[in-house]
């Protein structure tokens, strides 16, 4: 069974639920339709269903093999990917300076959900390029613009980020990369970097590798850290490529999933020295990567719902044509669709309902990243910012979490089949693994979110957001239609539980850090729960508001199965970090090496 | 980092927990005493981690082979599988009637757990033999037990069960493959079998395979399956080796893990007919199996506590010695091991506690399984075999649910590392996803709890159990120790959501079986939440009692964490059993295919 882009639910959760045709009718993004937008998905569907879907499983077993310093591309991505730069696909939000369409962001994340769903591997690839065009755009002379951004911006070059050192992954602060000035303007960078996503393959003639090293005398930890643009081809006056850099791919990591993304181990500089151009301030490098990390971070989430939409699919089509067991008055040598049975419509509905919340998480986070830049009014830009701020780490981790969890159960709905590699559901979920892990571990997004982004404005931000949940139940209430079951008190209590739970942390951070800590994973998932069950009663509230379709019933029934099924967890989950911190840290006998 | 097995921890979960210290005193073992079951589990632990854990990796990457038929097992396997029957370890619980020592069930599964921490693939082969043996001691004529249960007890030969067909996986009233009488007294068995667990290998030179097939003008459905015995080579009068029988190897599954257990398409007498006994009685073959079948389900519960140990080991170790982050007051090129960090404190006291919960399910069952042959007093008996049936569902899906949850926070701990395979830790997630599936899907453990096990005794053996966990708790609250914490009002709390959704269950299941149905995976999950918990509380006030030792420290600190931090999902568990299932019944729409 090949991945169908679910169109129709996403630009419903997108205009709908995440509020994008309230900021179409305003005129927030200029002469943007919703008809354009309809209509960009629904051939970013058709593309990654026949274009992208295909390349996937055959891209797993190919991997990304390296001879002579080259990596070869499975059979048929190099022609796919010219076709998706031939479709636009490239340059849908670049800076319109540079040739980009400048589209929302928010439309961005819905297509490069679709791409991920046709294959991870190949997702994971345009997003780092995205980031280098952000970084540059922000932070590069006009020299370094003009030189790359056209190409980059058009898909004909990519672009990488090099971060990781093997001793500095999570802490930049110990990297070690050298620069040193070459006296005309350039610079020499030495180092070799690790787990270089696309950092060397034969997509594109020349690569753009975005590097973080040290100056000679820089201080040590964060503060001494540059970005450099390392090119792969120096590029000649006229625009033509130029001599070979000095950086080289020296292995590619055999890896658990997303075989066909290229990981690469990078040397810089191991010969005659990498040539590479100081992007924006000396000893200001982390701060050019903060400017990209919200929306490389926001492109990790997708892919976690990118992962779970195609395995909840595959899944629901084994289900209904797989016969097992049978129902009272059948005789023995029947047997029904395994979908009849109550343990599996019970992880369906989980699989789809996660997804669902998830998809809402990102859209809403996307669109108040487009907000921040474009409201009419400051107070609307900073207000916009802050959602989007504190909404980020939740869509990093929360919809990267349930994409392994919903590909795990994607593998058990299958049985014995789901084993076997052939059948694809396996390599959803050694795909969905990495996510997780990278662009800041989800550990990481919990401390950002507890640590940084409750104390947004004295904490106002997150007032807000918990003020707008309590909206949507009220409504909910109010409407108080029998669809919807019992969702509305349901929420309620998930509302309260976070609040408790809040109001506890704001207390912990001034009074005993350690402890807010302690109860970071769990305060995120809980704050998930909430804000992801909120969106989807929205949904639910739109959706009886409209005509009464399938797939209306089906938004109003995954919306009170969300709050019915998922958000009892909320209450443990407070527990937890109102509770959890003592035995959290004190374990140092059980935890002695 | 390799495995090394936690003795102490399994003999006091084995002695104190489960209960065998009080067994061994009362003599339902005979002469075993406390010394000899400590030597056995010291000897079992330095071979698993000696000569078992070794295999781990190498067998993962060589797979296993297929070539003309024949299976070529991992270099070092063989004399590994040598060394193991020499040790006496294949007869360790086999009939002494046939050479087999006897010994307890619990004892077994304790040093199975070893075998599978160091390589699943490798502990799950005896597992097979075990059942192997078991159903032909309990129904195979005297001449085929003097035949074959020799060399399977010395594990000169390995068994192998042949259940599945392509259309009869879990319903295996579907199955289609024949035996037809051949007028000798054997039978011609015609028919596929898949997803064969060791079906051909060369650790034996003879593999008995026993076969479900349907007797000429046998009932439809599952009261017309036989049970076969279909043997490799054919034996002799002299007990050696005859004619080759037409059962051949036709293929070896790509998997996602345990590479190294081959998994074999079975074709029986595809040319001149595969030569078969009739084992027990015609048309009665579903009931030898299910003479073996609890003892397979816990052996499968057992590998989740394997891998989520060894998970823990390796992210424990990585957790030492990688450093990333400071605290405050270090300088900016110091780092401190990601152990000192409260969330991966969390994470690492999460997958200890889980693992330890789980362990001391499986060993409780196991008890309970010894005790329903061996107690003193028919009464004694009866009690031991419905625990043991209460808690096999308990043991299956609980601990294979959370092997895969722990490797899976194992991968996490590593970060980028953890996704590279030559690490180590994406194996065991790997391997881990097999045992939810296998040997009864999780969801039909589940199912099996509801529909069969809650209603032992009209309801008096859930009663009984959950009156046990009452009183542990009870001693807490008497104890009142300071290190405690918390502990015994979460456990009360936690049983009080069991008993919530354990009297709906009771009321379901006359009024409305299928929401019965629908809440029977979060009902498993509860009731092993409030079982595992009681079992470690239990453990820790035996622990308080005993040496204030690190290692009774720990024990505490497991006990209290998994109270305070694991058990507050119980709620919402029971909240979904009891109002969760008309969204689950309810979901045509969103479910159409």
């Amino acid at each position: 069974m090949s991945y169908r882009a679910p169109v129709s639910d996403i630009a419903f959760t997108l205009r709908h639920i995440a509020g994008l045709d309230g900021e179409l009718e305003r005129g927030t993004f200029g002469d943007l339709s919703a008809d354009l937008v309809d209509a960009v998905l629904e051939e970013a569907g058709r593309f990654a269903s026949e274009e992208i879907a295909p390349l996937n499983a055959p891209g797993d077993k190919f991997g990304t093999p390296l001879r002579d310093g080259a990596v070869t591309m499975p059979p048929g991505w190099k022609e796919a990917y010219a076709k998706w730069i031939e479709g636009g696909w490239a340059s849908l939000t670049g800076p319109e300076d540079f040739g980009g369409q400048a589209l929302p962001i928010a439309l961005s994340i819905a297509t490069q959900e679709m791409w991920n769903s046709g294959s991870m591997a190949y997702g994971i690839g345009p997003t780092l390029t995205f980031g280098a065009i952000e970084a540059l755009h922000t932070h590069a002379s006009d020299e370094l613009k003009q030189t790359y951004l056209p190409k980059l911006v058009s898909g004909e070059w990519m672009g990488t980020m090099n971060l990781t050192e093997p001793q500095a992954g999570s802490d930049l602060a110990l990297l070690r990369a050298r620069a040193e000035p070459r006296g005309d303007g350039t610079y020499s960078i030495k180092g070799t970097k690790i787990f270089i996503t696309y950092g060397e393959h034969d997509l594109t003639d020349n690569i753009v590798h975005l590097v973080l090293a040290r100056l000679p005398d820089a201080p040590t930890g964060t503060r001494g850290i540059s970005l450099f643009l390392v090119p792969k081809f120096l590029v000649n006056d006229d625009g033509s490529l130029g001599e070979r850099n000095d950086v080289w791919c020296q292995s590619v990591e055999h890896k658990l999933g997303i075989h066909a993304s290229p990981t690469c181990v990078m040397a810089f500089g191991d010969n005659d020295g990498a040539v590479g151009w100081l992007v924006g301030e000396e000893n200001r490098g982390l701060n050019c990567m903060f400017t990209m990390m919200n929306n490389a971070r926001l492109s990790v989430g997708i892919q976690g719902v990118a992962i779970a939409e195609t395995a909840y699919q595959q899944a629901l089509a084994y289900a209904h044509e797989r016969k097992q067991g049978r129902v009272p008055g059948m005789s023995q040598d029947e047997a029904v669709p395994i979908v009849a049975h109550p343990d599996i419509k019970r992880t369906l509905m989980t699989m789809r309902a996660l997804t669902a919340a998830a998809r809402a998480i990102c859209y809403e986070t996307a669109v108040a990243t487009d907000l921040a830049h474009r409201s009419a009014d400051e107070a609307g830009r900073k207000a916009a910012q802050e959602r989007a701020n504190l909404l980020t780490p939740l869509a990093k981790a929360f919809s990267t979490d349930i994409g392994v969890e919903v590909a795990s159960m994607g593998v058990q709905v299958h049985g014995g089949m789901g084993f076997i590699e052939e059948t694809g559901a396996a390599q959803h979920l050694r795909d969905a693994r990495i996510a997780p892990i990278y662009e800041g571990t989800n550990g990481i997004q919990a401390i950002d979110l507890v640590t940084r982004k409750l104390s947004m404005s004295g904490g106002a931000a997150v007032t807000a957001f918990i003020g707008d949940l309590r909206e949507v139940v009220r409504q909910v209430a109010e409407a108080n239609h029998p669809a919807f079951g019992r969702m509305g008190d349901r929420l309620d209590a998930t509302i309260d539980a976070l609040e408790r739970a809040t109001t506890w942390m704001f207390e912990a951070l001034k009074s005993n850090p350690d402890h807010a800590l302690a109860g970071a994973t769990p305060y995120l998932r809980l704050i998930s729960l909430a804000g992801g069950g909120a969106a989807l009663a929205r949904g639910a509230l739109i959706a009886h508001g409209l005509d009464a379709s399938p797939a209306n019933a089906a938004r109003i029934a995954t919306a009170r199965f969300f709050a019915e099924n998922v958000c009892p967890a909320a209450d443990g989950l407070a527990e937890t970090v109102v509770g959890g911190a003592d035995t959290v840290l004190d374990t140092d006998a059980a935890l002695a090496s």
